[in-house]
């Protein structure tokens, strides 16, 4: 399939339209209209159909989806049918908290190495996960092949500990710190800022 | 100034040039040109110029803005003029990390109360902040006229939580559950769920 024609905002929404569909096959749901699914996440209908359009075969307007067809249909495109290794690197307060955040495995997501800088740290385990020295960092996430990384280090530490992941082949990045990393073109980078999002709600509420 | 007709998506992108200009002023630059910016975003000079000029006074294409300028009225746009208190509720790992984390107080985000109904967390204390009861979360948020909340609470709990911080008077939630809520129009709700910012990443990465 060619995917290079879906846009990149496309591919952005399908994890919440999988999601959803999950949450609704938990209530006990067995088909789904567009419309339903729109409702559900405050997007149109004619959207919905749209993006799902790329991949074809969702069936029409008017007629329901069966929902666990959806839902495997979405997983294959997102290449979710398959275990993910994730480097993590950062055991703070939000290392550890996402080193046992029972939503990664829940979901196909497995961290398999976690890596930090401070002696008092690294040696111990977090769960189930040994935390290495970061100076290892490269030649694991070579050995493993671990293409994803996750940035749970000090604003200060982001950019080189960034720079080093993609030097060992990391080809996609999810960025803690409060900085906009410089990568290269060909790295997937996405950032999580509590902070940008709550700004963004100051922007509405203040004005009330 | 009427702000009713900026588009939303523009709002959600100004936090991110007011980090990136911060970032640019710690770097000891005093002027900035649309391209510069531009570039650390990976966006385009054109985008920036547009967005920039719901607001007026930035000044137009191939001058630098002064830097400190540029500030001063993205937190005056953005109502960071001010100290913002937050009501987080759980105080599990992720609400932990969250109640600790420094990003926060250094941006102007106070969390004022943290819930959670565990007996043996409530009556702690997580840094300077008490655990409450969630039984006193509507009372707490009602006497100090919070008007921000920050879910930290397992999927199953958030719609419940959620819709008591709504009755409570909360207008803005920040949703760290991994589901999609349930919320009347006027609430301005956000998700962050690194799933599915990942999930995005492996559509792209597994195809290489």
């Amino acid at each position: 399939m060619a995917k290079v024609d879906v846009p990149d905002i496309v591919i952005s929404r399908l994890p919440r339209y999988l999601q959803t569909l999950n949450q609704m096959a938990k209530e006990g749901m067995h088909t789904v209209s567009s419309s339903d699914l729109a409702a559900r996440l405050r997007t149109t209908a004619a959207q919905i159909r749209k993006d799902l359009s790329y991949f074809g075969g969702f069936g029409k307007q008017g007629t329901g989806y069966p929902i666990y067809l959806l839902i495997e249909e979405l997983q294959k495109i997102l290449n979710l049918d398959r275990i993910w290794q994730v480097a993590l690197v950062g055991a703070g307060n939000l290392g550890r908290a996402l080193a046992q955040y029972p939503g990664f495995p829940r979901r196909g997501i497995e961290i398999a190495l976690l890596f930090d800088a401070d002696p008092n740290v690294v040696g111990t385990q977090i769960g189930t996960i040994p935390v290495q020295h970061v100076d290892f960092m490269e030649s694991e996430i070579q050995d493993q092949g671990i293409k994803i990384g996750i940035l749970a280090v000090p604003a200060a530490a982001a950019q080189q500990i960034a720079d080093r992941m993609v030097s060992a082949g990391i080809e996609g990045i999810l960025n803690y710190a409060p900085v906009t990393l410089i990568l290269p073109e060909s790295i997937h980078a996405m950032d999580i800022d509590p902070v940008l999002q709550l700004q963004t709600m100051m922007y509405f509420i203040g004005e009330d």
